[in-house]
């Protein structure tokens, strides 16, 4: 744990083996402990091991503790996304942000093929402190948003599209791009990162 | 000339002489004659050679005739752009039309950026047969106008940006990405192409 | 139903039973619905809710209603292909035609490799009001089709080749670069967005 | 003016003219403006036009009355860089900042080469509200500063370096694979955005 | 001298120095010499230290003695070329050859936009032993020559055009791709290259 | 049948009954036919269809009719490469000449990393008319070939390599920067074309 | 063998016969044969012929005999790396270096994310003669070895990450940008690569 | 001063004053001082100020003293390079070593094309301790000095060609991909890092 950030586990690359042991080495010091992007066999095997743990497979996320469903207090993070096929990425940014104890509320399906369903939620996304923003394809739904609403915003895109947006590349560098003011962004597919961004800004809200 | 479509030539890459030999071609024949991406200083001394003929040197058009600035009859094609930086491809294409004998008007400065400023146009685009939509940056402008206009939308990427964006390549992935319905695409900074695509849509609806 | 196009799902990048959520509510509501790049083996599954459904699985294509076999009235588009390798694009463009009202007719395997089997259909092409033109490995046929018809015509890359054209980016540019007039472009492998750039034309014919 | 946001003129792509117009209006209007990245020789030249104007050569920066001096009250934010060469940036954000009526800090040429600058820094730096942290060539210095301090950070890649990091796209993908936690990141070269980013986190804590 | 193959000097990245002294030792020993790639102001002033050179600006083609103007023996070789941008390519082809004492005749502005201009040549071109095809652009040029005649082809991709298709990448991808039989390429801009692979040929053809 | 080569059937995109159809046209006419890349599962399949027809597996080449061991009577093609692992590219070029009537012999395993292996072979290969040489990881084998012998070279790079050199690109951008005089190039994999390639000088000896 | 090195096989790209073959010669000399990245099925088959063999599923490194596990004597190299998702790369030079009789130790898991944990080997890695380095994601622990240590360091970056750090790519271009002095790089995922350079080192130390 | 390694100045981004500044600092302190990829023009204004400075334009090269023309003793650096393009890389390399100390000998124009030029080198180049290589265009020189000698290689790619191998990145991969044993690489253009690399090594050797 470093300056109040638990540590997090980077599933994907490890084996089974090495996971294991490694969540064994937080559960014997009783301490809750986050991996992500565990993929679906090794996430069910785990499950094995530890009865007791959470696993999305959507998302990869795996948590020894169960998540916890009460409204978390202090400033929320409303995740917006542009269409269902980028829930894995916005899952990703939940589960994380529910382990780090942040309040967190998902708006998927607002992309801006269909701007009036942006448009009917500013009212309420105007009492949310961090947006993060998920897009794939085109990724043009963080300049709408920077458009629209005054909050810090943090821009994923996902890895969902084909031929030239294939990958996120195009997502990611239009992200980068936005005419719209003050808009950062993460890693393709980053939806732990974002969450640890937002967590910066809620810390630094409650300092 | 084939099939109806005048004779272009390319300037960019043609010496002075060159360029000299091809324009005095067509004049010798009494017929007008169109350059594209004509660099300012050949522009300027071809204007030496054929004194009244037409230079603009933000677009590089050269024609030996002066554009007729009479309204054309027939269907209109409506020319958006983001912003003032995008001026050298609207002309290009707006410019490209006249030749043509295409009318066309162009809409300035209605970037995303400023949604209202598009959504203040919207009722005048709606009497336009087809839209060139010319962007920048993250190039969005493109999606919006799909999403708002049904007409036949020929989206044109411009090498405007810097850092990810800069040379248009992002512009052009967005557009070719889109989320919109049905908008085609043509090459970086191309406006002599997306006036030509626009007049192959203007013949079918006079033929 | 945005402008008079309706809805098209993105089938790729989602779960079954995501799709199926999104299909019954169509179908509840008594409408046909279409949806695009639908995985083979999640087709037929989806063939199990949706007995009455058609699915093709060589473009992915699936819709709640068999496509109409008659003759489609108002102005015809033509799909051009250069091989049968690019087939899985022509059927998408040319389902989603018939989705759409429109009707279509398909050209294969007229490849500039053997420029006789595209000469001998020319006089055949003057009768449609659209080209949509596939091509992949380097991408040549719109070129040749744009230099001898003059349509509006809407070239599609297919990702077909391998080395340096595998995944279809050389096609896409190659087409991008055409020296023939006013050809525009789509995305990679998007026979979906040829054919509804297609239906804004075809819609702005029959205004 | 948009959310409070005041518009900013990018200066790079618009002619002299273009600009003085654009100025001209706003000085009309009794507002000051901001224009970024204006080239050392279209700068001078608006300062002939605008002698009380404000313009630095290196960050390319032009607003239409003088920064303010006096420090600002409210949340502070500190501008970290790894070397003298990362200037035109840090001042771009150093502007942007005052511009926008927020404190601002710089810290150059502390880069990770001689971590004992960091390190000798940490204690100040705990102060400041956000963090904005330049770098060029392998873009590490984010990553060393999240691993140090909690606060919002904000990375900008900068275009120094040559070889493989010519370009800041190194930067830019090292600072996107940040192994510290909660890094997001601007485009390259992107002092300006990063101000706003700052801004958006500035005004939250303020709100 | 290696294989019969005289020493060429690649010019572009020397200094005038240096090519000055390898040109001087070449004459010493009664040796004509061919350095290619000499930028104009550097040829200019080879010419004033060699005032019986021979140096030609639009391919930055210098040779010790004057090229020979009568018709070489032996087989001959057709250098084809889409349109007059191509020019200094296919003169640095040119030239080579006649250094090499290879027939050569160039067929200019035949490219496939007008494919009646090809089509006009073909008889002409069957006497030809090798055909070398220059193109800018998509570079489709080589694969209609594949297509109607038979002898050795060698592409050269020109760095000719703009957006997508500047710096020559997707005229030389193109080629590679071609679906025409047997047709080889070399780099961008490598008229000299492909001289010296039809002198292997003709060598071939000679032995 | 074009110019005198035989039509060759793309394997790799092709449905077993699309390709199993147009075999079958051949065998209709008494014809033999070759297929490339056609892949293992694909080609044993025919086999079940096509009994007497042969199929390699490591290069994917399918003819109807078994290839003939007789030593083709002219001039010869010699195939080198640098190891056993592009022996699939070999093979692919090795089995297209025998179809195409070419006598043909493969030089395996004599890679630059031990360059004597080569210089063993010199003597035999000043016999060959034509040399293919064929080339993963840095492609440098065509580089000294050129260097040591003086017939036509058609380079093919090999998708042999991990990291940077996976996918064949560095072989292939290797190749085209050789500085051995006049290598010409196929696209990566391309066995194929530099058969075709070879046949094309081949036919020029022979007329 | 050459200039003392052994012959090693590159085990990815051959067939389980191939692979057999060529160890099957060695064996019958009487040698020892290392061979590289071979995947874990052809490895698991290998061991049945060999069934002395030593094969480690990790690396895919398979040798002939059993590796030595006595200390070395001479100069020893240390392995660094960042995490356990590198074990793959560090594992290839570790038995690599073993089996051509270099003494190493391998320091996993001191990634600066956690720069402590490099700090706290410092004084243990004083002793060591050369610096493997191996890093994913942002590739950043060689910059910070080169700027703590004075051995000659080599680094190896691993394809590990995802988004823009998926392939290496990013690993390699920041080592390669390193702010650091004196810090060389081989291939991504080479640690067999990074070996050898060692040797080189280590046969110069003891000459 | 870090590790026994002086502080080197990278000029190429800093302007005339800071340069100044910086050289002056050092000068103050009586120390000697090192600046890379100093611009012609900045050099020279450098030396006005710093007359008995040394500054060599081809390598943009800037010490406060001037280099020390006798031999140093202790382990010696061989400076292979291709050709004399290659001539900047090589100088920076040099005067590098002159600066630390380091002795150190160039080896100009022995690249492969002309394989008899290296071999005649081969005996001497046996007693240095250390080997930078640097080559353009196809980056082969390193493997083929690979294969003859045992000591340490550093390969330094230099950005000279033109097409597919402009700027460098061709000679780059080819080097990472070398099939030699143990070839290690640094930034294209980056003769004082391979410098700097070499004398890692040759400090280990008098250690
Ligand atoms: N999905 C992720 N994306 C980026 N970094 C991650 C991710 N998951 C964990 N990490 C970081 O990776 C490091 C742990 O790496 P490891 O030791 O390989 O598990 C920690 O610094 C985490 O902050
Ligand atoms: N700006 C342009 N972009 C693309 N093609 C062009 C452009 N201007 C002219 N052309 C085309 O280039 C061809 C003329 O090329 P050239 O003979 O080199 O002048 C004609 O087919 C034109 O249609
Ligand atoms: N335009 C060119 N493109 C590629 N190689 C060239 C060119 N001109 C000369 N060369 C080759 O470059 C080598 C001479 O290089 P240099 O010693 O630097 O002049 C010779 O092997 C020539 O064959
Ligand atoms: N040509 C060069 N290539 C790479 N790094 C360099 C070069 N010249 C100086 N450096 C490094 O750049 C740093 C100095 O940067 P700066 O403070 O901007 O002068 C030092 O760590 C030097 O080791
Ligand atoms: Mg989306
Ligand atoms: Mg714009
Ligand atoms: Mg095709
Ligand atoms: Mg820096
Ligand atoms: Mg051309
Ligand atoms: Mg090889
Ligand atoms: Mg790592
Ligand atoms: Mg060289």
């Amino acid at each position: 744990e470093r300056l109040g950030f638990p540590e997090v586990v980077f599933g994907a690359g490890k084996t089974l083996e090495v996971l294991t042991e490694i969540l064994q080495a937080y559960q014997a010091k009783g301490l809750n402990a986050l991996a992500t992007k565990v993929q679906p066999e090794k996430g069910k095997q785990l499950l094995n091991t530890f009865p007791n743990a959470f696993f999305e497979e959507v998302s990869g996320i795996f948590m020894l503790e169960q998540p916890q469903q009460n409204k978390k207090p202090g400033p929320q993070v409303a995740i917006l996304s542009g269409g269902s096929s980028d829930a894995y990425v916005v899952n990703e940014a939940f589960h994380t942000l529910n382990f780090l104890g942040c309040g967190a509320k998902r708006f998927n399906d607002i992309g801006i093929a269909g701007i009036h369903r942006l448009l009917a939620k500013v009212e309420e996304l105007k009492s949310f402190s961090v947006l993060i923003v998920v897009a794939g394809f085109e990724g043009a739904l963080p300049t709408a948003v920077g458009g629209l609403l005054p909050q810090p915003i943090i821009a994923v895109p996902a890895s969902v599209g084909y031929g030239v947006s294939a990958g996120g590349q195009v997502a990611l560098n239009a992200m980068l791009s936005s005419c719209a003011n003050g808009v950062s962004v993460v890693n393709i597919d980053n939806g732990y990162g974002a969450a640890m961004a937002a967590l910066r800004i809620v810390k630094a809200l409650t300092r």
